[in-house]
């Protein structure tokens, strides 16, 4: 058992990405991993993939998926469900940043881009 | 891939427990569950298990959780993590209701009494 501070997402290597990782192997666990982000307005991540399930929460700002050929509008209030194995890049294009949590049921963390390459994670997933 | 909003948690059969299951099985997910609950000031859960891993996320008020035989105090801005198989209360003890965000590697979630009773869940989760 254990109990951590939520602390606010800081800046990353990817420009207008702020990540902090509120809970995962790092603290014991072996399924789990929870990211808190904040992504500027006009930035998206790269396109890419788990082989895990992923659930987002929306707090803040508007956003877009892009996945599988569909491209669908989001914003606060509401929460993504993403398959595994899906290709997505979500993007940020409402005025204000936009505040996300992310779910895993995997720690660390694995991504792939598109064509296979693994995507390297700049934090502790 | 699916997009839900996120409802308010409502009433449930458990006097001083609101919730709102936000990601499930019932959203197509094979190995996710997060519930959105709010515990009203005074309200414990029951003590129970899980056979998966569980975070806690708190949004709000505070609370005593209660696992083998520890007592630790928390509030808002902090994180749980609590490890599978672990017996667990939680105990509502701030002046406002406890705001929690409950978040399993699995789905439907399952839950027992520390006597080894399945603990039947009033909500889909």
């Amino acid at each position: 058992m254990n109990i951590t501070h939520q602390h606010t997402p800081s800046d990353t290597p990817i420009p207008g990405i702020a990540h902090s990782t509120w809970a995962s192997q790092a603290n014991g666990l072996n399924s789990l991993s929870v990211w808190r982000q904040s992504i500027d307005a006009g930035v998206a991540t790269p396109p890419h993939k788990h082989d895990c399930e992923e659930v987002v929460l929306v707090h803040a700002g508007a956003g877009e998926l892009h996945t599988e050929g569909k491209v669908v509008r989001f914003g606060a209030g509401e929460t993504l469900v993403l398959p595994a194995d899906h290709v997505h890049q979500i993007f940020s294009v409402g005025s204000e940043p936009l505040q996300l949590t992310g779910i895993f049921p995997q720690t660390p963390v694995k991504a792939w881009l598109p064509d296979g390459a693994l995507l390297e994670l700049p934090w502790v997933s």
